[in-house]
């Protein structure tokens, strides 16, 4: 019940937002009371912070196991971007909420939900380096920068990319990593 | 006066929120009566829509300065990235709105800025589709995608780049750009 209740505010929160969906329009689409909301959540920022960690460990579980693999940096590079592509199909609306609604956490939760938020980005910057390191990238790149040139085009796609359209999630993680692997590459 | 309540109601929106922010919020903050409010707006949704307006037609006015230059497509492709990256200093609470709050507006003028919006990315599909057919950027992309990718990677930026600190916005866009030209280059 508690994970259905996640699944439903996930999907209310996405399409009409936080501030604009009730404990009440929760239960309703659930058919049930708000004592059985009550058993599970104290209020619903608590729904809200659960929604952001959820989204926020799911990323970096699948980031840890690309990371921690024997691929080249290449092709780990290429491994993030199809898996932060596919993530859209299951999770566009937490996507939505991540990015929107974490103004809504309190302090405490806010600088932790931060915290994982930004060892996402050090990953990838700590990936570009180690390209840079084993001279699979130019050395003349800004890892940092670049950490977040690589989020936001992956990112970015979350708020116009359909699914199932003529342009399939591994083809677009394909030319974006195309695109992407050139301008790291060194020349010549 | 119109123009003060529209500056106080970006900086208001775009930290707070469109429904986190009230018009008595804004009339205090500048010291007016509502009345005053009501003299130059029916609603709060009507200043929605003129920032929504004001801050895509400003966008697209720079971008046609640029598409109409004589310029390579590649020198065009840099001085666009340089524009989207210094509007942040001016404009990121605009931005902000813009990309969190357009749900508010009706079916009207959503579907109105909706189409400002496409077009500003059509233009950018234009530049690139220009460079392809002037044999400055590889015959194999698909104009339409790295669209979206540049859109991305310049966007983001309104997220997390605070102008100012160590990396300028000539900077940012001089490295931004120019991994960006060599991932749309021809090889060799």
């Amino acid at each position: 019940m508690k994970s259905k209740i996640i699944e439903t505010s996930i999907s209310l929160f996405g399409q009409r937002g936080f501030k604009e969906t009730s404990i009440q329009d929760i239960v309703d689409q659930l058919g049930l009371t708000k004592g059985t909301f009550y058993y599970y959540f104290k209020n619903k920022e608590e729904v809200l912070v659960q929604i952001h960690e959820r989204f926020i460990d799911d990323l970096l579980e699948q980031q840890n196991h690309i990371m921690e693999s024997t691929l080249t940096e290449k092709e780990k590079m290429h491994e993030l971007v199809t898996m932060m592509i596919r993530n859209i199909r299951t999770s566009v609306n937490s996507a939505m909420i991540f990015f929107r609604e974490m103004r809504h956490l309190n302090e405490e939760k806010l600088s932790y939900v931060r915290k994982k938020r930004d060892l996402f980005q050090k990953n990838i910057e700590k990936l570009v380096q180690n390209g840079i390191d084993r001279e699979e990238f130019r050395k003349d790149l800004r890892a940092d920068m670049i950490s977040y040139f690589i989020l936001g085009m992956a990112n970015w796609s979350y708020f116009w990319y359909e699914p199932g359209g003529e342009v399939s999630e591994g083809q677009l993680a394909d030319i974006y990593t195309a695109l992407l692997l050139q301008g790291l590459e060194k020349k010549g």
